[in-house]
């Protein structure tokens, strides 16, 4: 998993980080990657922030996995969000596996993988991270940021760290702070992990192995999660794979099961797992509230960005009683914000799959924020 | 763990028992508990069905574990199921670690403890090992028979097979076959024991060590499903830890964190890995309508005895959805049933805890079935 490959586009920023845990570094080095072409007026540009497990490759193949790009259903020529008329940007996280400053990379100072030396890093050092990549591009203001569960997180960070850096905003299936079930299930990922005797403390870098049972069983967690009980009913049911009746062992019976494993040592192959603990721990360390003491109307005062959440009626990870209180707060700060509740049962999942009201919800808000922001650069 | 001791009953039922996996054995032990008196007319006797994790200890203190029984909240002098007035018994299942059966004991024809070579074993199997209790106390027909979560899958079981042998039943928090979502859950939790190295294809008796990592991340699995995210969110929400603020590693900063932390390592004490997979296979393996060809209304056929089934509204395990389906399979066979969705937070624990609306729908229903009980004994 050594993606030093010039398949990953890398930027070093020159520039210092100071980390909400209390350290600073020098610089550091953002993954990034580009589609479309940013115009002359720079009024097309979207930055994507990737969720969880996600990377900077969003659209068409991704080139270290051979896969396709993790939000194709979105981002594309003639996609809701279209390349053919806007300039998308997204970079890997901080603390991720595909080319960032994680806990993967080499320690200058040590020249050794930095593992469990990483800082602790937060919601907030990732998007201070990313402001970097508008700088590089020369982008002074987005059309539009979007991303959905980690990636909303991000949005709405960036939004309130940067009041004016985006034209407009659509935050998807996420919330101002971790509430404590998805604490609860982060702690259980990051327990498999650490459970794993491979895992060491996290030194099982320098040994150039992985702990991937515990990362599987990790990753197991994420895609229980991420579909709804309906969801899975109708996919799944009760259907056995591949064979006529219970075999009465501990193989996989079930249709469900197969999926699990199959999914969990898959995910293995790309991801690496004191990333895994790094991103949650940002992700539960999350509280807009608790930054800006003076709460969330506070996170969001003077926002000049227009907000669209949207969330999926049946995601129970972040439902839409906690989109809609992202939506008080904003209301409450006299922001500019609609909001739409996508009613399908395909769970939180829904923001990654062709799901066409979401789809044409989130085109045409960008297509008409498009003109207003063309007009607003007019006057 | 060596629960051989004078605490424990041990009956040893010398009968042939046919599991379903195809094989016989020709005996077994069951450890059971019993709690106020049978009368001479046995008209009060009430049998228990305990859930994964329970035992036979329903009320009082546990000998083995010096803890209260896992039902003080229901059953006792002067509870909802008064030990005063009724007779309540208790086995722990087969596949279980309290005594009965299962895959820790000794194999006589190996002189080793089972481990994997114990039978997949499925509810049905465990019910037909518990009638004979019945017949071991002289018990034609029981009062009622109750029981949450899989004891309630034991119940509806024991309801379709032995349709004669309980006035009345109570199933809590249950279903006629298991839903994807726990498969799914129920996977995550095998995969996580059966990851760690310790586990080792079940062989771990032998060394007389545990897989405690991977129980205790299984048993995290659990504790998080039992709870509703809003019973989460009120009871822990973000609070630290004994702490004034995110200490920037991966310790339990959160109460959440550390309570799932606490959670996993105490049960780690007094359960065995190799019958959480036994029992998880056996609840997974639970498909009513799949056993009797004809669905379930052919397994609720000839049904004499009164339902009074139970959900709660924040149960997301067991749904009030799939709860009201065996109402409505129940109705269709023409049985008497009744039913009660109790609102509240606290999810599929519910069964478990002090939930006054539960505990006296219980009450009543249980002493209007004596009356009615003995009326037609009288008869």
């Amino acid at each position: 998993m050594n993606y030093k490959t010039e398949k990953i586009k890398h930027l070093i920023v020159k520039r210092p980080l100071e980390l909400d845990c209390g350290k600073t570094v020098k610089d550091f080095t953002l993954a990034y990657e580009t589609y479309g072409e940013l115009n002359k007026s720079k009024d097309n540009a979207i930055l994507v922030f990737h969720a969880l497990t996600g990377d900077q490759f969003v659209s068409g193949i991704n080139p270290i996995t051979q896969k396709e790009g993790w939000w194709v259903t979105a981002v594309g020529p003639n996609k809701a969000i279209d390349t053919n008329k806007y300039f998308v940007i997204c970079a890997n996280v901080i603390g991720g596996c595909m080319g960032s400053w994680g806990p993967k990379e080499i320690n200058k100072e040590t020249n050794e993988p930095y593992g469990l030396s990483f800082p602790v890093i937060t919601i907030r050092d990732m998007v201070k991270a990313q402001e970097s990549i508008l700088d590089h591009l020369g982008i002074e203001k987005l059309l539009c940021a979007t991303g959905g569960s980690m990636g909303g997180m991000q949005l709405l960070q960036f939004c309130a760290t940067f009041p004016n850096r985006t034209f407009s905003a659509i935050p998807i299936a996420c919330s101002t702070s971790h509430s404590a079930q998805n604490i609860a299930l982060n702690e259980l990922a990051r327990q498999a992990i650490m459970s794993d005797p491979v895992w060491d403390k996290g030194k099982y870098q320098k040994k150039n192995i992985q702990p991937k049972n515990g990362l599987a069983v990790a990753r197991m967690v994420g895609h229980i999660s991420y579909l709804s009980e309906k969801g899975m009913q109708e996919k799944f049911g009760r259907k056995l794979q591949e064979k006529a009746d219970y075999e009465f062992s501990f193989d996989a019976d079930f249709q469900v099961e197969s999926y699990l494993r199959h999914q969990g040592f898959k995910f293995v192959e790309r991801f690496d797992a004191n990333s895994v603990l790094y991103i949650t721990r940002a992700m539960d360390y999350f509280d807009l509230s608790k930054q800006f003491k003076g709460g969330l109307t506070e996170a969001f005062s003077n926002q000049k960005t227009k907000f669209l959440i949207i969330s999926f009626s049946s995601d129970w990870l972040y439902t839409t009683k906690e989109n809609k209180d992202t939506v008080i707060a904003l209301n409450a700060s006299g922001a500019d914000v609609s909001f739409a509740e996508i009613k399908t049962d395909k769970g939180h999942d829904s923001f990654l799959v062709d799901e066409q009201e979401f789809l044409k919800t989130m085109k045409g808000f960008i297509d008409s924020m498009h003109i207003k922001f063309k007009n607003e650069k007019r006057i």
